[in-house]
């Protein structure tokens, strides 16, 4: 149950809220949600508390859950979230591409790749400074000096940027270059970093765990809404399965099972998903054909000299490509690049 | 290694390419290949075997195989396979639809549904008699009587049919009435089955195992065409993960990946992929534009009282709705439907 | 719900049940349990049904059934079920070790590996004739002639034969020499096979399917034991998941779980479950120590030359001193080998 | 390649291994293991730099590594490492039993299980003071309160604890109270947490991740030993798979395996494994028989009562009665409890 408090509750009217829920044995958390206050109650269905509450002052609708999530749910808010990020509109008519490196690697190959991204169409520009590798004797990523040719790029090209935080301690320095914080699927679960995340209320581009459910994803978001956060955006990456031919399995399915579940914009990283560069451009069309809000690409200069994920990276000619054919697909569905 | 030999090649030099292979601690596999006999060798991969093989007298051609199925693979014919079946190409630009109900019900329902989504623009009329079930305790098929009704519905619509054959001993029956004999996901490994419809040499819709990975997948093909068989369409219908909230997992990479590695057409089945109908034609759109040459597609008058699968199908209705969207979506991808 | 009938019950107080239960829209399955007649109904929980079915003449009781598997569960039948074949009794109090080849490969092979099994303890001789193999190029097993090897093997060690069965046709044939019809991981939902091993009421080894739930697995079983057969022993033999370095994941929580859920005797086989050689000895004794009642371990006199399965067969040393250590860990769980 | 440096070698003797493998083009990693620098060295595998950087001054020996873990390995390290911890020895012939709830939800409770778990022979005390909860909405761990209980409970028993740390910031103060720090399996590729733990030096065990393989396991554990940290327990806690009645599948041939690979000790949770109590003692012999060399248990007094992981904890007589019946089966593999 959710107790959604009016914008101009007053402290006491929310106290005598949780009073109520104590005094019938709930377990409560307290949030606030953009102007007002959302309390979260769990560990009851009655009835008749559920009318009870609606008629408490201050209060402006009590909602009854059928899910773990809240805020991130369509029965919160059943119209489609559209957030405006670094002046592009994700969750709209438009299909956003976030294009560029796995990793910036040094700061011609940064200004050059993103300058041909940027050619070919793409409205954000993809780059890590800190890469979480699975071997720790693995390129870690460039960290604060990439962040600062993120910038520059930023600055030439005129791209708003995406790239990955790894710990809280980052986040205010990480932002100072980013428009949307990546949270990798390591970190999916990494609730320290969820939390603080959503108590800087940064946009937040939040990748799917390679081993979670469509419930677990959404209540990771859930982590960082009831924090503060309010602009999330669910990122499907491929899940693990037992297919060995393939990185990982492309859940397209989860496009609309998280549109149907929940308001927030839907990303996929049709890179990741399948880890081949010749899998990427089919990827993507179904991903858009599925209803992707949005599409999170990696595109490489001389992919087989890439210091990570060079087999899974498009080049820019096979990028343009990408973005040429992907432009009739989205019109086929009521949509634009 | 695959030793294909001319067709007007004699028994005699078979024969000694046998031998050859024998002297060598070679395991050998002979198959017919349509019109001309091909020698599987494994256990060796001696460059001078491979010259000495291709000047034997009756060799076409010898060629090295990268994967455990030949007569599937593009190496083996880099070609895609059209197939004319019921009157239809497969493979071919057009993207063709199957629809129809999971099980024949009854004769009137049947018929219905037939006309249904023959107006709708449906290629062929799916219906199973045979239906193998989880539970010995749910509805099996009505069989014979099924056959007769999908007959029926055959002539009345003028539609070639798909449906499903479970055992060896059936396959003459089913075939009398089937265009095309469907191999179930639980029988993917049911080599007896496999064996039996390559002998019959009749064209068959190979559904993937729901456990299989790509190339076991390719591999069970690869029974059927070395016992004769030629006609295979390969059926991605979802994949068993930890995900709960679909009944499946679609495997959308699967369309590109067994169109590179083979030159087979794949259809693609969105209903048991799913197992919702508010999936379905979005996991269809994904399909289409993923390059998937045929649909299969669960339609039933009234979902609600289906005996099997109600819940993923759709209705009449709603099919005719995404047979509209679909058309778009070919059409982006350089088909059409 | 199930009815179970009186074993005196006549066919005309069968009939009654079976007409009240078409009254109710109940769908209705009739199979014969031993001595008796059993009649499972689903589609209703009605409690005055219930009622008034236990007071037909001729029932003896009315169970409502958790689980879509009814004459395998404990519900059904609370003891636990102890089978005594080829003079050797499964489910009681000793574990019972079957071992020998994965295939039989010649005569002398067959023969060697069957006497130093026997000597080590073995109760059961192992070997397949009819191999199932993934490629169609692989070893596919001698067929008759291993058949003949095995009951050779059998008449000199007086080790009673478990072996396999891939096709309804050959299970009489199979039945000569076996003693236990073994149903592999692949078959493990083909209905036709499992519905003709029940109607033949030979004992079989049923291995789960190596991406089948628990529920399926019993369910698998059901389709067995609602055909006439009354002896199915449930063998475990790793699943598919995402780890590769094991040829499959051993499920050893499948053993106390399918005892509290089944009253049928279960079995793991470790070789196929690691997949290594350096693997099996560790997975029998978790396997023993979890309660399993029988083990099935491949044994080869030269693995490094076995046409199938080398890496993880052990060799008769190897064997014999996993029968010692297991000797200790069967009388820490109250069971001898 | 790693490099490893004798503990009197100068840092001049370690900047000439630096600069050859700059020369060569070679990754570079260094660490401190224990008294000595280790370089480890990624991208060649040439005969000719491996014979000459052994004879390069200050190098006692050069390892070729055949997996992405170094230190980890057994290559690196071959005696089993035994680490003595709050006076216990984890590794030896003793199996150490950790036990107790798996939050700690109050003083009372925390005391009563303490001294219910001491008695009944276990040699650690479990329990969580924070806990990372799948929804937000669930009960997070008493924080620091938890911990000032549990060190209460440490002076009152004498049982050493461990307990779960979340973020880098809190390690210092969880360590006050913990004898060794647990890393949660959400966490296992938190690499910030994984190279501050490694960095502050303190005993860590480390859950496997639910999805992660045996190799990405023991690259996470690499995490900490190559920033540091030398005494890491390796945890089995079950893996996600496609199986729904157990909340996951335990991976009891991961025991052996990572034993086979790697000289650290191997530790199983039997609790989060099954996620039924009724498999809590099973599971814990089999994990005993496979050769684990420590268990973690959840036991609490009244689990229908418990904040959290109720369905999965022992009450205090089953865990008596398990440890007894463990007591037999170490017995039976040469250890005891």
């Amino acid at each position: 149950m959710m107790v959604i408090m009016k914008p101009e509750a007053t402290l006491d009217q929310v106290s005598r809220v949780l009073q109520e829920a104590g005094n019938n044995g709930l377990e409560v958390r307290v949030s606030r949600n953009d102007t007002r206050t959302v309390i979260g109650l769990t560990g009851c269905k009655r009835e008749d508390l559920f009318k009870r509450l609606s008629e408490f002052p201050g209060v402006e609708e009590v909602v009854l859950m059928s899910h773990p999530f809240k805020l991130a749910s369509r029965e919160f808010r059943p119209q489609k979230s559209v957030f405006c990020l670094g002046g592009v509109n994700i969750g709209g008519e438009k299909v956003v591409v976030m294009a560029g490196p796995c990793a910036v690697e040094n700061r011609t190959m940064l200004l050059e790749t993103a300058c041909a991204v940027k050619e070919a169409g793409a409205s954000f520009l993809r780059g890590g400074a800190f890469k979480p590798r699975t071997s720790p004797y693995s390129f870690q990523g460039l960290g604060e000096k990439g962040l600062d040719y993120l910038q520059e790029a930023k600055q030439k090209t005129g791209l708003p940027v995406v790239t990955e935080v790894m710990s809280p301690e980052k986040i205010i320095r990480v932002a100072e270059v980013a428009d949307i914080l990546q949270v990798g699927t390591r970190n999916m679960q990494n609730y320290s970093l969820l939390e603080a995340v959503g108590r800087a209320n940064r946009p937040v581009l939040l990748k799917r765990g390679m081993m979670a459910t469509v419930e677990e994803f959404l209540t990771a978001a859930e982590y960082i809404l009831s924090n503060g956060g309010s602009r999330v955006i669910l990122c499907e990456r491929g899940i693990r399965t037992f297919e060995k031919m393939t990185r990982n399995t492309l859940d397209v399915a989860a496009v609309p099972l998280l549109q149907n579940l929940s308001h927030l914009p839907v990303c996929v990283d049709p890179s990741h998903a399948g880890g081949m560069d010749s899998l990427v451009i089919p990827l993507a069309k179904a991903a858009v054909a599925a209803g992707a809000d949005a599409l999170i690409v990696e595109v490489h200069p001389q992919p087989k000299k890439a210091l990570s994920d060079g087999k899974q990276s498009l080049t820019p000619d096979k990028f343009r490509r990408m973005m040429k054919e992907l432009s009739a697909v989205a019109g086929a569905v009521g949509r634009h690049i």
